[in-house]
């Protein structure tokens, strides 16, 4: 195993921070919220994965309480949205920026939860699991608090699927020392694009049979 | 004080965690949810008390994030529901169902949580509360992300009542040195059939009047 | 700095923790729910933000599981409610008694968590931010729990913004070394009568356009 550069999870980090919170914005704009509501949405949406990563492995305070970045980040995302979202005039605009953006994060914290959990000495499936509660977290936070029920329950899209597998290929290329900014991007991609392809393909998880 | 049989209390765990999982696919079916959404509601419904549980206490990582066995036991209880819930095909069958089992779960949890919070320190109240914590926690994880109001609040048979009650047992036996497997499941089963018992006479709690 | 008194912070933690309870009785008797539920919802909203805090900052086990007071004050709580709320017959009554016990909460929980955030070694600007996670925290589980949006979402008087600038408040009167009885209410009175200001004389934050 290599020590993962901190500099790398960082940056990983805070873009992941900011494409979840710009989804957590957007959804704000959609649910009619002000920009205090929005702002909050965005922080806990950004934010939310993180911490409950960092509680489970025992690394407190958590990031997004010691790193000022961390906050910070989901500001600019909400100033950005707030400012720029009328170009979003379209009908389903907003829904579809929501899912772009929401699977990007998915992406990002798959890779940096399940890489942080393995640096912290969980084992590799352990934190492949973390990885994909991580990049979920925020997401669930999100949707619970719009009173929404949360995409990785309803969403018919396999929405967990491509995250465990960004946060296992995450885990492998570490285990064998490969990890580096082009595999962690790599990985993060690959999460990302089978999220969005499996969403257009319309691949589907059964259901249970009802008489 | 006797230290606790950890296999004893992994192994309560455990049929805590199968059984919770368990109520959470059936609601994943009640609620139409994928298979994939049958699993996580599963892995939270499990998990999540006892995830809660270790953070109060400070033993991290979680259990659930450290024993393989932890997260495996939610997949096996959905695959189980998966292909055998058809057999609830009678009107109100499945609702019932995640009744019995989520009372098992809380009967279990309620005791394990106590014991638990004992063996790092705890006081005696204070670990009875937590057991309750550890025993509704779950549950109610599971019925905010499905989008229900959680049976804690608003079921009128006295949910929390056998959780605290099999707490204060689990936590009195263990006090006098008498905590084993058998005062161990007969706190559970106490604690669950008080709650069928009670759901099945109606035992109420009173509402604050209304002019 | 100067140490915090730990009576003080006591006190102002178990004041904060009343009126956080009685708000989540209140609003369990506006819905309906019988005394169970209405206690659980009273201790969730009393000390759902300060478990919050301490968690983060690794205070564990959080004071909510080691001092008794912590659970017996939302008790107390829950029963005047119980026997005292047909007082309030009128139409509207509950909810607006919801909104003041809710603000003086939101007064009091920033500035203990603002403070108790400095005595574990977080910088100024957190200790700010986890002052605010302390305040709005426990009133979102109650509102989630609820299923109702939360406040600090959907509420149009700049929720947040009270509890931020009190926060803001007790950082800077800790950091000159004048944080004490005086100084630390009269932080929470600021917060509370602005939080009550604002909504009495509609101050809104602006929403993002939309075409």
């Amino acid at each position: 195993m290599i020590p993962v550069d901190a500099t790398l999870q960082e940056i990983l980090d805070l873009v992941g921070i900011f494409v979840f919170a710009v989804s957590g914005a957007l959804l704000g704009v959609r649910k009619d919220f002000d920009v205090i509501g929005m702002t909050v949405l965005a922080e806990i949406t950004g934010l939310g994965g993180g911490v409950l990563r960092d509680l489970v492995i025992g690394a407190v305070p958590p990031a997004a309480f010691t790193d000022l970045g961390y906050p910070l980040v989901p500001l600019a995302a909400t100033a950005i949205v707030f400012f720029w979202h009328p170009q979003f005039d379209r009908r389903g605009a907003i829904r579809g920026a929501v899912l772009v953006f929401d699977a990007a994060g998915l992406g990002l914290f798959c890779v940096t939860g399940a890489t942080k959990a393995l640096a912290y000495g969980l084992g590799p499936v352990q934190a492949a699991g973390l990885g994909l509660c991580t990049a979920v977290g925020g997401g669930i936070m999100r949707d619970v608090l719009a009173n929404d029920v949360p995409s990785v329950l309803y969403d018919k899209e396999l929405y967990a699927i491509p995250a465990l597998l960004g946060a296992g290929l995450a885990v492998t290329v570490y285990e064998v020392d490969a990890y580096n900014v082009f595999t962690a991007v790599g990985a993060a991609l690959f999460a990302f694009a089978l999220r969005l392809v499996a969403r257009r393909l319309r691949w589907r998880a059964p259901r249970a049979r009802r008489r």
